[in-house]
């Protein structure tokens, strides 16, 4: 029997392979200056603290048995509770009923992609948007089009809007409040669902957040209940990401149906993670958001600073106020995947090709860096040699077209 | 915006609830005997072996970094070697490419039916069948029929057949070697998908197992990659069940799809849980499965004595070799659900009606006993007070007869 690709679901033939699986492999060579992947720093983490609650959990029985035992699909109650407080000091009032446990945000896309999109239906996203909600969405079969539409005057015929409004992964651009308020129009216009990933969003480096998507329609609708906002969080960014722990905050009767399609999918996120975090973010100090800005905020201003010191006239790049990633959009006629297979044989430098960032016609110019990983000085000598890899290349493509 | 429901995918609208979950809640509820969960006991867990791999992860820098961060989607390489050599010796020859770590064996069989199944599709499973298998594979549409079909001498129109050939969940029944062979025999004759899901199998009680489905078409087909058997495994059972992991089994071209689907899913299983189970794993006592044994067997034999003693005539059960769970059979007229409620009013006992494990119409006239998390004298309690119900029911509805 080795047929196996005619035997698949529409849903599993439209599952397809994605670029930053194969990347993250070159994280693995350790001479290379990798821009690639969007990892936080592991020196983050939060170690010590993880040690002390996992000693405390299996230093006693009843704690122990409960943590490595079956637990209910929605997830583990004072977590969700913790939850509900972290919610409000972002200025919305939920309940525990308005929170699913995931396993991390990607979780949360995959379940929402099954619950909403079914073959042709039109999903909105950014020009680029994550990956991760491309992979998540596809295999559903939806039509996608430009978010940009559904601030214009018609209605969009949509089932569903997906945003990021701080620190974008890949573009790292936030919106502004008047273009918060203008998707809300919008979304209400279109009459659609809106999706509001907020996964860099303790990654602030400039100050504070501007309200959530989520907190803006509460403060029109009157409520969470009336909210057609479904709001992912992860504590990837913020803690860890190798628990894979993650939440959906939305109106009950969206919460009660993931909560079913959570338990088919895999009963529950693994309860020992979900208490261990508990224990963790219930001790993290005060400052713990700003420790992580003292870290990534310097890497940040090194990489803007290289890429105006280095980059050759033509070339443009984001300015992000927080997050992990710099969008750089090179001349007409380059293309990000040839410059990526150069930079990594000629300047072991990585990142990731821009074009895996759009649903539709890819802009094959881009690339998304990431300056999460690296410490500021090979950041300064990664972009060095990207920004000498490019003027190469630039001239050489003036040169073919002036020869 | 409330209309929620409406704006749900055929995929979403076909998502249901499970008796199940109702169900766990009474576990809270220490004065109910309950036969309900099919929960392993959780003094069975290595509490000081997880104290001391996690000790150990979290005291050594790199190995901490390493579990906390972001990992593989097909899973932790040492972990995969691990079921390397416990496929080998179940007499399974595979590679680490044959496997993907999943978040326990609900999420194998949830990426499996999206893979295998579509709108329409028929899917073939035994009269009773596992719930879990119905919960993942219902959203997608299929229509069930009777594996028993798929032994008869035409071949059935079907995509994929699914079985639990050992200590079966719920009935506890095994499938002898011919039952095996027929059914392999019929798998090629269809020529369809065959899953195998093993979650039981090291709950053997009176000897060693039969071979599995795979490691039998293997034999036929001359290697894993030619074998039309999927094979899923989980810990669940044998070390512990709130981690959330397991694995699948297959050819390659099965298993790089999956992997793909498992990645837009989730991205990984948690990392932390793989590195810790690996080590634990690595650790566990040779005689590990029979310590499992010597605490569940007895309470089978409880169940079954129990049931000898306290069942009025007309009730038949099953006598199982292993695993967690009995079947019972009630006289035609009894309804499962209709016992349940009065069960817990009247007797303070709960199990789970039988209906819940039917895809097509059940026979309601049956019940699911669990053995695992209950000692032997609650055991024999329980089956005395459900029996004495049994009875009392049994008359009165003998005398309504006969009135």
């Amino acid at each position: 029997m080795t047929d196996w690709a005619e035997r698949f679901s529409p849903y599993g033939k439209r599952a397809k392979a994605s670029e930053i699986r194969e990347l993250l492999k070159l994280l693995d060579q350790p001479d290379i200056i990798s821009f690639a992947g969007g990892i936080p720093d592991p020196k983050l983490f939060p170690r010590q603290l993880m040690a002390d609650v996992h000693a405390e959990i299996f230093g006693d029985k009843a704690t122990s048995n409960m943590a490595l035992q079956y637990s209910v699909s929605e997830g583990y109650g004072p977590l969700r509770d913790l939850l509900v407080a972290e919610m409000k000091s972002l200025g919305i009032t939920c309940t525990r009923d308005n929170i699913v446990i995931t396993n991390g945000s990607q979780q949360g896309l995959d379940l929402l992609g099954r619950l909403f999109i079914g073959p042709g239906d039109k999903v909105l996203v950014a020009r680029p948007t994550y990956l991760g909600l491309l992979q998540a969405f596809t295999a559903s079969g939806p039509v996608y089009d430009d978010i940009a539409k559904l601030t214009g005057p018609e209605p969009i015929a949509a089932k569903l809007a997906y945003a990021m409004p701080d620190f974008q992964n890949p573009s790292g651009e936030t919106m502004t409040l008047p273009e918060r308020e203008a998707l809300l129009d919008g979304a209400r216009r279109s009459d659609l669902v809106l999706l509001e990933d907020t996964a860099y969003n303790k990654l602030s480096f400039d100050g504070p957040l501007l309200p959530s998507l989520m907190e803006l329609d509460i403060a029109r609708e009157g409520g969470i209940e009336n909210s057609r906002v479904v709001y992912c969080g992860t504590f990837s960014k913020s803690v860890v990401p190798g628990l894979r722990v993650g939440w959906i905050v939305a109106a009950s009767p969206i919460i009660q149906k993931l909560v079913l399609m959570k338990q088919a999918a895999d009963l529950h996120t693994s309860t020992l993670a979900q208490v261990a975090l508990a224990k963790v973010i219930e001790r993290l100090p005060a400052d713990h958001a700003e420790t992580l800005c003292a870290t990534y905020r310097p890497r940040r201003d090194a990489m803007v600073a290289a890429l105006d010191e280095f980059m050759p006239e033509g070339v443009t790049f984001t300015r992000p106020g927080g997050g992990m990633f710099i969008w750089v959009t090179l001349p007409e006629g380059f293309d990000g995947a040839t410059l990526l297979a150069r930079a990594i044989e000629q300047e072991r430098v990585a990142f990731v090709p821009g074009s895996a960032f759009y649903a539709g016609p890819p802009a094959a110019n881009t690339l998304r860096l990431s300056f999460s990983a690296t410490c500021p000085d090979k950041i300064r000598e990664g972009i060095r040699r990207l920004g000498s890899l490019i003027a190469r290349e630039h001239n050489s493509m003036t040169q073919a077209r002036s020869a």
